[in-house]
């Protein structure tokens, strides 16, 4: 046995031990995590739906009840100037750094109850899990105000917030003509605080549980996966346009049809992604002009969302797929335009914590192979300062941003051994 | 020389003859034909634009425009109860067979002087050409009621009276609620005299004069064209289906991508219409769902349209594209959906008509080779009765339904010549 393996060995063995003691009633624990997730479900803007936008009213039922958990564990709490609910354990060891354990608590329109919700209630379950049991490092759990970029178009108030970069979103406004500054006062909150928001102190980790939103751990039969890096994306506006004319009276050989043009390029950004390892490439949107059945189309309008792990091969498929729409438009005497309308660069997560959650997935008799995520998190933006790692859980049909989005209650109760070993591993990884 | 060589030399002498006394400006009488095109042309429904549905008030306006040349000319004129304004010139032999020349005076919305209007103004200019020569033919204008389909949404109105199945559309209500019948009598005519409108009695031929609506004679050079056939088509509802889906975490591997199979069965229909001469084959309209630039298409609708000259051409590559279609559903998991919303079989024109019409074309310098019209005509109904031949003039631009269609005031002379030509050919045929 190496010194590596032992000590690997060693630390897995001191987590099994604290979880074997049997104090721990997972099912029952499972239960309340389901269950809370469903009574926050019931706070929404929207009768019948659940919607919860930046600082909604009913957010504040959101508070209430993440807080009358976090009271029976004697976590203190407060809702910072960003409107993000925080709640922290601290150790007995004053100058300890802090692991932060978070997930968003807002929601999309006529959402589903576990996107974002489900890693808040995981972070109180863990903290209960973990029970009496001192710990060397503070803990503080946030459920970020915001991550969807509903209300203002912007996404991650919350999550800018806690790193200390949301004062530039203070004058955006929402389209009733209400700003992000007048949103937080009209919460109770004081925007001139937003300062005091921003985490400050030594962070050991950031450690984030999501729904995975796609359909891979489903289709590998997995419950659960570290996340290895956040995908980079870049989205485009793109158009082709040839000349309307009559379907009829116009030989093939003197047409500009931007349709053909334009199905040419899809094909060949399917068959690029396929042919490079871990890209997708996507045509969403498609309007078809003028649009009528005996016309030849003269424009088509579309978009293309091109995401990879690594920046580098997203950007030599992007483009790959550039020149060769200039090649297509050439070849069909169409005009191509395009418009880069949105990029981030991929985000990898910390490969030290990466190990930690894929020993706790191993400790669980759980493969640890890790997922990129194709989905912005706010672990995107606070992995851009501390060392931060997520742990997807399977999302049954691939399902989310939808009503019936839904979890496994077993796939929960894995998510909840898994992050109890994990804060274990921490524990003992400086000794 | 064989006989059939002399009678055509012959014959086109005869012509030539005519032609040759000095007593036609043909200069005079094209712009006389241009002009009164314009005139039409401000009889309109929409201030602004050229907009004339069945029997609008200001039809009238173009039946005395028309009428007032007529008059000149010492012809009999009435309109129908299907609305089609009708001139007769009768033949000194009263048991003299007919030769119909028409074409329509309706128009699409915000539509070109031309389309329709020019075959009927010029069959008054041929007429003022023939002058007081005996011709041994009745000839009967029409001006028909209705081609373009707008206010009852289906077409040919107007021919449909004169061959005598119209009476199955008077109870079809346009989007105001009022019926075909109730157009009729509302503009001052009686439906139940229907049945008089129909052609009674022994028909020559028809001729029909048309802008091309199409780029074909303009890319080659060429002022007029016969008409050989009026296409077949067929125009049917596609839709595939797949499942939408997350562009970020959905792997290409397990994408269920309407628009992807849309695309190869685009480009499906644009080589096979390549590859088959004559065949045209056009996806005109789609519509892509859900249509957000980060969700991968689940549902493509779409429509094909398909047309032919010949029939079994057409029906052959129809079921090549279904055939292709369900395969690419197929290997996609994708389920294919087909309509078949409208089909109307091929109609050739006249052989021995479109034979005297290359002669007169050649007559006058002019190649002779015939199109084929991709789009429908009211020869393509009257053709199923009676012999029909039909005359395109080059569409500047290919640019017709358009304010800024057009005609070359070159090539109207050189429509008036060579219909004079024709008009005198088939005179002396019988001889």
């Amino acid at each position: 046995m190496t010194p590596a393996e032992r000590e690997r060995t060693s630390t897995a063995r001191i987590a099994t031990v604290q979880i074997k003691t049997g104090q721990i009633d997972w099912a029952a624990l499972t239960d309340r995590v389901l269950a809370c997730c469903a009574d926050i479900a019931a706070c929404t803007e929207v009768p019948g739906q659940i919607t919860r936008t930046f600082l909604c009213a009913p957010m504040r039922d959101v508070h209430a009840r993440l807080g009358s958990w976090a009271a029976e564990l004697n976590l203190e709490t407060q809702v910072d100037a960003g409107g993000n609910w925080r709640a922290v354990r601290r150790s007995a060891d004053a100058a300890a750094p802090t692991l932060i354990i978070a997930s968003h608590l807002d929601s999309v329109p006529n959402a589903g109850a576990y996107d974002g919700v489900l890693g808040v209630v995981l972070g109180l379950a863990l903290l209960e899990a973990q029970g009496a049991v001192p710990l060397p490092y503070h803990v503080e759990l946030v459920g970020f105000s915001e991550e969807e970029g509903v209300r203002f178009s912007v996404p991650f108030i919350g999550s800018r917030a806690l790193i200390g970069t949301a004062d530039v979103l203070l004058d955006l406004a929402d389209t009733q003509g209400q700003t992000v500054a007048q949103a937080i006062t009209a919460y109770g909150l004081d925007p001139a605080e937003l300062d005091a928001a921003r985490f400050v102190g030594e962070v050991l980790g950031y450690f984030e549980i999501h729904i995975e939103q796609g359909p891979v751990l489903e289709a590998e039969g997995r419950a659960a996966a570290p996340v290895s890096a956040i995908a980079g994306q870049a989205r485009l506006n793109l158009s082709l346009t040839g000349k309307a004319n009559h379907a009829g009276t116009t030989p093939m050989g003197l047409r500009r049809d931007a349709l053909t043009g334009a199905s040419e390029l899809v094909l060949a950004a399917e068959e690029l992604a396929r042919q490079t390892p871990g890209l997708v490439a996507t045509i969403g949107s498609m309007h078809v002009l003028p649009g009528a059945s005996n016309v030849i189309p003269g424009e088509v309008q579309f978009t293309l969302d091109v995401r990879h792990a690594e920046d580098a091969v997203r950007m030599e498929a992007l483009s790959k797929l550039l020149k060769r729409a200039e090649q297509i438009a050439t070849e069909r005497s169409l005009t191509f335009a395009s418009e880069l309308r949105m990029e981030e660069r991929a985000t990898p997560m910390d490969p030290g914590l990466g190990a930690l959650l894929a020993a706790a997935l191993e400790a669980e008799g759980r493969p640890a192979a890790p997922l990129v995520s194709g989905a912005g998190h706010d672990a995107m933006l606070v992995g851009q300062f501390w060392p931060a790692v997520m742990l997807f859980v399977r999302s049954p049909g691939g399902l989310s941003h939808h009503p019936d989005e839904t979890v496994l209650p077993g796939d929960v109760e894995v998510a909840l051994k898994v992050g109890t070993r994990f804060l274990r591993l921490l524990a003992d990884q400086g000794r």
